[in-house]
């Protein structure tokens, strides 16, 4: 697989993404902003809102190359180096408290030893993961099955390395408590390589590109049907505000804990392409409780004990 | 200075404070929870929300003790050792987006080899900054000048030092922006030691006690006047939503750079007085802009280039 081929399927995906949620919405369109970087590279950022049904969302892509930023540097511990990256992460917000949130991200990297040289490493992460603010158990697990399936495609051993994964990492650890009912989350596949901290086998190039290609097609499979059957349902103000109060929890984890985010503000990434994950309207109230055996606490006990959807 | 005498001091001025407000509000009251902390010690956080015009505040106290969490021990480079740390902070955040957000936090730490032993080492840190949504000069000037005063009660040299490490530590890096127009900050003044960082003069525990003491009164005098001139204005919907637009630059500082927040969510620290701090209501847009020339666009004049306001 050459970076070409990945940098077609993230446009391609972006594409059909966007194309699939303006149908549901049925009256907002995304508009799109290109951005070119300082240092080498650009995005295409496409942004949704106030539509019938998602209130905000972005479905953006980015290529990026350039000279390797300190931070990556630290981590790889090299002294120099010159980086290519290129991903597609998209974030949709419902207006109705009764459409969970969502979140996927697709990405593939290359590392050189200088501009132009041969690639000295490369790899691939990716995820999506589910955001409901009622637990709705069948779309939880029609969440997981579809990227299950994607994964077993692939793999059989995949998902049940992947799961768990993306229990840790979407963890809001000041609350214990998950960001969401969870999904799939892997990073720093290299092809051909054994992975250092789990028994995730050894996969190609082709398998790991065919890995983001069939979970990306996942999210639509996935996500799609949960809207259809809930973008109509009614919702009480009640629901709403319990939205807003779930929404800060999501801001907290994107803000405290999540490396992506937190990466891109550090090495000077475009601060409204990253920080378009935040939701549009958000409450915080001090000590905010639920009542004991109501469908919010329902959703909170899920959070606060991951479970296996599968 | 002992301990003790600090303590009772941010008892004080926790009453003083949150009667002065609840006066200029008229109609809540805080409401006290009392938290005892499991490795010891405990604080009383009084909230107030929902007021004629405070829409949530907190006013909080802590004197919390034990053995010294590991990411202390990590920054002064000791194996083992037990600390004290007692403080007042507060944030309030009014409706109206034309009376201004406030911060201030006064602290005293005490570190001992161990459980009852000698005191090591000890220090003071605080400060006092405000947020407004709409510059009103005469308010900036108001806010700085009591505090000033308060410095200058106590050395000549100190507001010139405080008021850029106010200007430097609320800072939004990766938007270029301050969260406010400051007021001072300061951090690790040990008593009778030369400051690492800076030309703070050597000031005696009683000089750094009396400073807490007459920059805890400022507090009252620079803020309650801006308050009672400005409540009973009226304001229109776009003006709170540019105030909701700015509370969430005010939620990207707490959550990304504020250390205070960020050490108390990792060293177990009660989260719900932590982020009491957070506004009520947040809004955030995809790439929202101000109009050239509007009042919107001169407050953000002066938050990416902080002037001097004595």
């Amino acid at each position: 697989m050459t970076k070409d081929e990945f940098i077609d399927f993230i446009h391609r995906l972006q594409d059909e993404i966007c194309d699939a949620l303006e149908k549901q919405d049925g009256l907002a369109r995304f508009r799109e902003d290109r951005w070119v970087r300082d240092g080498g590279g650009g995005g295409k950022t496409r942004v949704i809102a106030d539509g019938n049904v998602f209130e905000k969302g972005g479905v953006n892509t980015s290529v990026v190359h350039g000279v390797l930023p300190e931070l990556i540097r630290d981590r790889f511990g090299v002294d120099q180096g010159y980086f290519l990256a290129a991903g597609l992460s998209l974030v949709i917000h419902p207006k109705s408290p009764l459409v969970p949130t969502v979140h996927a991200n697709y990405r593939y990297f290359e590392l050189y030893d200088r501009e132009g040289g041969e690639v000295k490493d490369r790899w691939f992460g990716g995820g999506a993961d589910l955001t409901p603010y009622y637990l709705v158990e069948s779309d939880a697990k029609l969440f997981h099955q579809v990227h299950k399936a994607a994964c077993d495609g692939v793999h059989p051993e995949l998902y049940k390395e992947f799961k768990p994964a993306c229990d840790a990492y979407f963890h809001n650890s000041h609350r214990g408590e998950s960001r969401g009912i969870g999904g799939i989350f892997y990073d720093y596949l290299r092809p051909d390589k054994a992975h250092v901290h789990s028994s995730i086998p050894i996969l190609s190039d082709l398998q790991l590109f065919d890995l983001a290609r069939r979970c990306g097609s996942a999210f639509i499979e996935g996500y799609i049907p949960i809207v259809e059957k809930s973008k109509s349902l009614e919702f009480t103000e009640a629901q709403r505000y319990w939205q807003e109060i779930r929404r800060g929890r999501y801001v907290e984890f994107n803000l405290i804990h999540d490396r992506g985010t937190l990466f891109g503000l550090k090495t000077d990434g475009r601060v409204e392409s990253i920080l378009m994950s935040l939701p549009p309207r958000v409450r915080w109230d001090y000590d905010f409780q639920v009542h004991p055996g109501s469908p919010e606490a329902a959703l909170l006990d899920v959070l606060r004990k991951p479970k296996s959807w599968v």
